[in-house]
């Protein structure tokens, strides 16, 4: 970054050693895991941008757009419907949670068998060290999991925050219980903002929303061709980028990209040498800049296809239908769509058996590897069945369970190298 | 036990031998936990004789009612309305989870950092050593936390299985979403038991547990003596009897022993001297027959004066009124009571922190004991919470996290003892 912005880290009341500290790291994390690849497409010189400007240009870009008397609405989780928040004028953020702050200020508030993304957005918070949090004018929360849910109480003590019930099953019941959270949340969101929510602001704010989903369904179908022609960290990379960009400009780089990239498969060039074992990644989300096994895999001479996860397609998997109507249609299209997330939080939960099963197929993935944030119930059991099913499809598994700590990193590079040794083998048999 | 019961044992498909071994061990530690103790009361012995029949009488009893066309269902909640099971004509019953069966068979379909009271309900089915559980025609699961929820997708493959729905919140939408839940448990136990469940029978059901939970109340009065009528060994064991003893002859035997408390209060005469620092647990419930905390507590010097969990006041302090009316209006009034239960599972739920405040206040406790089974993330959550309101009342509080071993027992009386140690310095003051 040329341009000083320690006033406006300062102005946000981060704490700037620490934060000075954390950019350290990450530039250093992302010139191992990002800089070094061989045979990147052009197209990503968009995202490395992003990511070099991550708390300096388009935190700026935000504080404008407050100055201007826009809202900024933090969120962690993809149950937070942005297109309302787009409706509003406002700009919908993810929230920083991918990176281990050591647990020194959350230690005091939340347990010690606490996922390490929730303890990371709590650190986060209380080191000052997110400046997405702290120009967050409103976090909205969920009740998706217990340790989010109970989180949220201690975490509304320290910021501005409202929490959306998420139901524990698709039922009747169920879904008008969430069609009813949109409605406070519409009711939340105006009051934050003083913007009425329309009908013309709703219609535009999908029309957002898919154009970025539907660039990103583009992405994924693209890495179905062999070679991958794109790696699997460039592709979470762009994933996890979707959640703080502008979703307009996002939108056209990525296309751009996706043109790339379509020349790419056409010429028959990738970032891997045909033959190189494809894994689809399946399971917890992983938030910027957790990039720990996405790295560890393809290191190790693999390559990623696929994300079934928060970021990746569990997100993007699904567009509201972009119909004519009132508000309350538009509302109801909304709750409809979001409601056919699969997350592992929801029982039964069949559809992301399917989903995964179906990923693997059409990526051409030679086995799955499932991954769980350590102490995340949800996803931990869901992997039994997931493992059931993958069994039945001949597919192999490699389940991995951990946090964001790097002391596992020669564990995990053993298990994945001999798992990615026995996709070989059974590609030879 | 003077009959043999093996042969009902093998006909419930019991594995005798891994069950004959459970019954020596829960006999050896009911010696060592009870029938230690001094100074019990007489009206003790219908709750001794209760254990001793435990997989006997009490077994023969569900069999001899199931032959009579009556059915038995079991569950782990205190969600589960028994209003409306004893409504069809039948038998209600709390399952075993309160033993470490060693995980040798769960481990394979959980995951290892689930907690101890689910990993023991599925290894007692899957070790065949639960006559009840064997006998149950229906489980009803519910949705409270993640690891149940979604250990009951698996437990479903195991055993005929209901899961109840319940919300993350106690706003209109979830009360509408709750009450809708109970009419599908109605149909569900209707169709099972061939029963209409009527409003006449509702009523009966209200009164029957209404009665018992009044016994209940009554029992934890009398515990706010100096000194102490009772143990808190044995009112916990009566609270655990609760869920699958007879009702109405439980509530008898129950009222009894509360007359001869009522006598000890006035003669002043209690199971440990004046002066025996007094503890109210808190937290996570205590299934039969985990009696691990509150004997060490007890043998170390203090008295537990109330429990403020499942399988104590939570599940007792709110009754069904007794509102004559139709069918739905009394099926309304069950769904307002349940939903009055303090679980941690909800948010926001400061009902609980007032309730653990105001018990230790009229118990006349001298500190808190926080019990938190290992990964049972709500509770451990919920108490930051807890430490901040008796923080603010200037009430010691001790937090415990175990689980079903025995490993942790030398660490944890330490820990107690340091706790009373400091609970009678404090009094001395």
């Amino acid at each position: 970054m040329t341009v000083d912005y320690t006033a406006m880290w300062q102005d946000l009341g981060l704490d700037l050693a620490a934060h000075e500290g954390l950019l350290t790291v990450l530039g250093a994390a992302y010139d191992e895991v990002y800089l070094s690849q061989q045979n990147r497409p052009e197209g990503m010189s968009y995202f490395d941008f992003c990511v070099s400007e991550i708390h300096g240009l388009r935190v700026k870009e935000l504080m404008d757009a407050k100055a201007a008397g826009r809202k900024v609405v933090g969120s962690f989780c993809l149950y937070v419907p942005e297109e309302i928040i787009l409706a509003a004028n406002g700009i919908a953020v993810g929230l920083c949670s991918g990176a281990d702050m050591g647990s020194a200020h959350s230690g005091r508030l939340l347990p010690k068998n606490t996922c390490a993304m929730i303890r990371s957005f709590v650190d986060f918070k209380l080191a000052k060290v997110c400046p997405y949090m702290e120009a967050s004018d409103l976090v909205i929360g969920e009740t998706t999991c217990d340790g989010k849910k109970k989180a949220y109480e201690i975490f509304g003590e320290l910021h501005n925050t409202f929490v959306l019930e998420v139901p524990h099953t698709k039922s009747e019941a169920a879904r008008v219980l969430w069609r009813s959270e949109l409605d406070r949340l519409v009711a939340r969101v105006e009051d934050l903002s003083g913007v009425a929510i329309t009908a013309e602001g709703l219609a535009e704010g999908i029309r957002i929303a898919n154009a970025k989903r539907a660039a990103l369904q583009r992405l994924a179908r693209l890495r179905a061709a062999s070679p991958a022609p794109l790696s699997g960290r460039d592709a979470l990379l762009i994933n996890q980028i979707q959640f703080y960009d502008d979703p307009t400009r996002f939108t056209g780089s990525l296309n751009a990209l996706c043109d790339e990239l379509d020349e790419r498969v056409q010429r028959g060039e990738g970032v891997a040498p045909a033959g190189t074992p494809r894994v689809l990644v399946s399971g917890c989300p992983m938030s910027a800049p957790n990039w720990k096994i996405p790295f560890l895999l393809e290191r190790s001479g693999g390559v990623i296809v696929g994300e079934e996860s928060c970021v990746g397609e569990r997100g993007t998997r699904n567009l509201v239908p972009e119909v004519d109507g009132s508000r309350e249609r538009l509302l109801d299209a909304i709750a409809e769509r979001y409601l056919k997330i699969d997350c592992a939080v929801f029982t039964p939960n069949e559809e992301r058996i399917d989903h995964v099963v179906a990923m693997a197929r059409d990526l051409n993935a030679d086995g799955v590897l499932h991954y769980v944030i350590q102490f995340c119930t949800p996803y931990a059991t869901e992997a039994y069945r997931v493992d059931e099913a993958l069994r039945a499809e001949g597919l192999p598994l490699l389940k991995l369970e951990t946090d964001y700590s790097m002391e596992d990193t020669g564990a995990l590079e053993t298990r994945i190298q001999a798992f990615l040794e026995m996709l070989r083998a059974k590609r030879g048999e």
